[in-house]
């Protein structure tokens, strides 16, 4: 980097990396798996949504926190319209929705609001989330995260205990160079990297032709190149799409659907990597 | 928002909207149109690419700034792999790609280097792309904003004479809520909307059926609901995402290609607006 940077201010150049920081473990929790992309509009919502919802259907009490405060998604994939109670004015109850325990900050503000907020208000509304909600016997809590390389994911490395993190990506060359920053990120941060997942991996006609719309192999290769595990490709689906749409994610609209299965799976092998 | 907001603190509760700014054009430029979309990965990239390159071909000079400093696009997209010259140390010189004049955070620092930045260094890195790029005699600067609602947009918004941003989306709800919250942020930070693209429109297989994969219509209608100009809708197309990924703009390699056309169709109804 140094031997590139032209005609830039001396601090651009700093490393800001973390030094040397107390990580505790979010309360009431066991584990925390963050799922992230790097690049935004990859499926990352619903992945989290549905691979939380299988995680609990193998018998985990499960929580899904939304930490991407500019564009939150859990309260419309989730059908989420009430706002969380406090007994205290102060902690947060989560929401309890198809048995897992939810919470946003899309619960605190109108649907609609945009979050026109600078970089230290988002880390402080994740300090509140990783801090002040009241999450009640997790096994795990799964973490949506914001897309980018920023303060939502240095709030997360630098205080809190990860304990892992899945990948998600499309498989196009442009989202694949994100997917290595990210890769770059999470192992310069100490975050561990439990897999990479290839979504949209191709779309299948009626005809049942395949279409590799966004390419085809890419987030593989890079998980080998990298020597990261490998977790699964879910293909381009209509029915999953429609189903984050109606508010009622798919694995839990219909479990024996074969995009179901494939979520399953990946939580089966996320699950055994814990135990 | 008031009236939702459970125990959170005061500092949330604050209005962090502009009060008074003093708002420069970039220097070396007429108008700046931003390329924005709330979500990520909705094509906002290869739109900024494609449509500044058919502004181009219209007879305007034009530059592209990819302001997405935690994922930039911009030298894979335009295949650019050199760095920036500097004359005085100080200021950089926009670098010439398919007669565009081009920068981005990637030209400075490796591929696969992740921007593990917090937003006070995004803003720094903006202002130095702003102020201290020499853009020459252009009639279009075009800037491929980030996702989300934060740092870069407020820096554009307070700071910058943003002459009209064009929201770009694909047209399934959970993206929708996103361009909403986007439509909502520029009109509060008074920045005109240009229109809306609908991106990713539909699939077309070779049997000629047409697959709504990421729904139909919403972008349109969020057009109507809101009194938003409908710039048009652009299909998926794997050439368009091949060219994207091969680092010559579909616009570049065919401009007689029917995608092309559409940017040309948008190049020339905003190129209209500001004559």
């Amino acid at each position: 980097m140094e031997k590139k940077t032209v005609g830039l201010s001396g601090a651009f150049k700093g490393n800001t990396a973390p030094k040397s920081f107390t990580k505790s473990s979010i309360k009431g929790t066991k584990f925390t798996i963050a799922i992230s992309s790097a690049k935004g509009g990859v499926g990352k919502s619903t992945f989290a949504m549905n691979f939380a919802l299988a995680l609990k259907s193998t018998g985990s009490k499960v929580g899904i926190l939304d930490a991407d405060i500019y564009g939150p998604s859990l309260p419309k994939m989730m059908s989420i319209k009430e706002k969380p109670k406090s007994e205290d004015g102060k902690s947060l109850i989560p929401i309890n929705q198809y048995g897992a325990q939810c919470m946003s900050i899309g619960f605190l503000v109108d649907e609609e609001t945009p979050m026109i907020w600078r970089g230290p208000m988002v880390t402080s509304a994740i300090k509140t989330f990783t801090q002040k909600v009241l999450w009640k016997d997790l096994d795990f809590i799964v973490i949506d995260m914001p897309p980018g390389t920023g303060d939502t994911q240095l709030t997360f490395a630098q205080e809190i205990k990860v304990d892992g993190v899945i990948i998600v990506s499309t498989p196009q060359e442009i989202a694949l160079l994100d997917v290595k920053r990210g890769i770059k990120m999470f192992d310069k941060l100490k975050v561990p990297i439990l897999g990479l997942v290839d979504n949209m991996s191709f779309f299948k006609s009626e005809e049942g032709k395949n279409y590799n719309i966004f390419g085809e192999g890419g987030v593989e290769k890079v998980a080998n190149d990298y020597e990261k595990k490998f977790l699964g490709k879910i293909p381009i689906n209509i029915d999953l799409r429609i189903a984050a749409d109606s508010g009622k994610p798919l694995f839990e609209k219909n479990p024996d659907h074969e995009i179901s299965k494939i979520f399953k799976n990946i939580a089966n092998k996320i699950k055994e990597s814990f135990l």
